[in-house]
């Protein structure tokens, strides 16, 4: 029987008027969708499509819930939200895309925080543990996705969550096992054979080489992939053909 | 055993740091909370400090979705906001209260849409329908309260949802069983003596007579009423004691 | 010396994250711009961005004000925003783009209402003086661009306004002079031949063929093309060269 | 001749159905208002009428400009929003209320920061100089209003801007000049005879004496007062009067 591995990517971006990447081309690759919730991207009309997309494709369905800052996209840092305030927040979200999804017969499995707070709660472990909180509050069977060998991953284990342990296809690892800053050279990768050698690396191994050239151990639960450019999603597609032929199953 | 009789008003209003009525003491007088989902009034402090205030003392809770109006305070009609739009409009201020209601160990027990919208689904038989149709999706047991004799009501009837029929307590009724526009004579009510002999013969008889003269057949399961003056919660608090001296139990 | 025609479009209507239009091929087109004032499209960032590329080009300035709607574009009707507070709308978004304009050295010249809001005053004489009022107020020769033939042209000549008459280069006129709305047959155009050679007519002999047929009489001060699709573009490129190369020099 | 001293407040940070203060009452004590321009209090229709009561009354007129944090009231500092971002957003807000101004036959005499940008900008002199070249780039004879003592005021007077130095009534001040923080012991003051004296001391020696006993270097061109709570209204009225009795004239 084949390991399985998931595939996740950030959908439901667009706003409105504004189209943000290929969800339908997106949605042939990935195994999961973490679904904007409103506060940095979507809209309830967006959020409705989006679900009904993913239950007709068995796509699983995770919130992808922010600071409120649409403006902004959810990249700002907000550093004054915190306890009640980011749990109300965090909530709030979660539930309108849990009403939207029962709504088209789908059920959100997991939370993913999204942006600046993601950022902000990998290092931070008071505000991980409130952004545990929050989902845990809703006792519902909600796992948390993030980034493995963050704060909010250890956080979560901690507090008795389901976790979904992600890694990045695509992006370059510091030598503390962080996402580099976008910055940094190396801190994104293009290539798709690159991309594909170190996902299947990571796999098998649990190891990704740093920015530094050295090895650095990650846990992948989940990968994530892009689909904000054309290049992004067909960089995806390859992957996922390459992860298949390496012997895997691809699923949530 | 005596009769009961449900009294609800909108709360949750304030937003940020803005406040709007008197929550603390209006608690005090109902048995059911329509509460703001951030739309028109709310936000996701207000919401949890609200629920969290009706868990506390037993009151029900309701969700009060809206247009996405917040300076027009949800009364601004936006005719083009019909089907699915609404739909999802509606499931997702619904599933916010939801979550941030589980938070704090309570439930939803039912939705009343707010302001023009209610306005507007109360004559407007497919507004109407959509309405129910948002609420009817989301499969948890919701009934829908809303006022007695209008298309909404009726809708929900049809549709089997469960129904809570409303009066209300100090508002002026036309003779086709509506509510009297605010621009006329006797639409709105501010002696507690006129207000709880109103209320008790809507009660008793079912019946309460019109601006025009003539009496009405409404049916009350729940009596609205208003907190957004120190006078308004005065004329509350009097008509629950009448309401429970007239040998009526006050709950939801 | 040879007549001169201006070349509009709308612009700027780009919002945080979300890129909408091609705005850097289109001012390379056109001889004013309608720029977003972030209520339908843009935010400050965008506005200044914006106007800075309007102001190297020497491409006029016009206001875009809208309903306060960025989920809707701007599109869905808000009947109930009439008088003080429609003016207080208008004023409040023109001048964010004339501080806007006057830190990067430029000047908003005109207005055009976007929308829901242009729709709706074109054919409704109350709320095109509304309208009119809400620039005359500022009083700093802003002029009114409005659609040839419409009630908000007429209330903006009739105020004293210096107006600017404007025809769409791709759109279907009814036998009324006013567009057709969009679900009827040829009431969006495709073709660049077409669209070359009733701008000309429009130019020269001031008449268009309606979609019924018949010719309908329009006065041209200004061409409104889009620049929505990359097609879009092209076809206002080419519509360019050829009024050019019909001996019209194009400006503002 | 006697000496002026202007009082100044914060107005127009209703919104839309939520009234904040009394500023009906607060007119009639200050010379000056800071008008919030919609982005943390107040919106289009609200910005109207405040401005319309200060030509009434020929009380000057100030922008009051904030982030973009209408839920936070503008006091959650988003530490991101630096150089054009921030420009863009000031000159936006600033440029509103001008409009807004002008169609009441008022003008915009001078700019106030607020909030967390107000307390961030007063120590920062890197994000001091970014609101500075904000307003200074509007070139309308616009004044910089700010805290006596800050960053803010010094990068303002070296830009060359005209500033307006201000001090607090009910504010404790620490040995460094600044407003001490809300949590410490003699942040806020709440007796009248206590405040009217030390304002006396302010505007005759220049002296405030510190939180921590010792005297500080203070200068005043306007004294800022709140309408907040009705006491606080009171307040301000009375040390009207006691600055008029000591011979003063207030004005701006």
């Amino acid at each position: 029987m084949k390991p399985t591995i998931d595939l996740n990517a950030d959908l439901g971006e667009s706003y409105g008027a504004w189209t943000m990447g290929d969800d339908q081309a997106l949605l042939d690759v990935v195994t999961s969708a973490n679904v904007a919730c409103g506060f940095h991207g979507g809209d309830p009309s967006v959020m409705m499509a989006t679900v009904r997309r993913c239950v007709e494709r068995g796509v699983r369905i995770g919130a992808h819930p922010s600071f409120d800052d649409r403006q902004g996209f959810g990249r700002r840092p907000m550093p004054s939200v915190v306890g009640d305030e980011l749990i109300a927040l965090l909530r709030y979200q979660i539930g309108a895309l849990q009403a939207v999804a029962a709504g088209e017969g789908g059920t959100v499995a997991y939370v993913k925080v999204h942006g600046a707070l993601d950022n902000m709660a990998s290092v931070d472990a008071g505000l991980a543990a409130t952004c545990v909180e929050a989902v845990r509050g809703l006792g519902r069977g909600l796992a948390m996705s993030a980034t493995s060998g963050t704060e909010l991953l250890r956080a979560a284990s901690s507090a008795g969550l389901a976790t979904i342990s992600g890694v990045y296809a695509d992006r370059g690892y510091t030598a503390a096992g962080q996402l580099a800053p976008r910055s940094q050279a190396g801190a994104v990768l293009h290539d798709v054979g690159q991309i594909t050698d170190r996902v299947l690396r990571m796999l098998s191994d649990g190891v990704v080489t740093s920015v530094d050239g050295v090895d650095v151990a990650v846990h992948a639960d989940t990968v994530c992939v892009h689909g904000d450019t054309p290049g992004a999603v067909r960089i995806a597609s390859s992957l996922r053909a390459a992860i298949e032929a390496a012997g895997w199953a691809c699923g949530a």
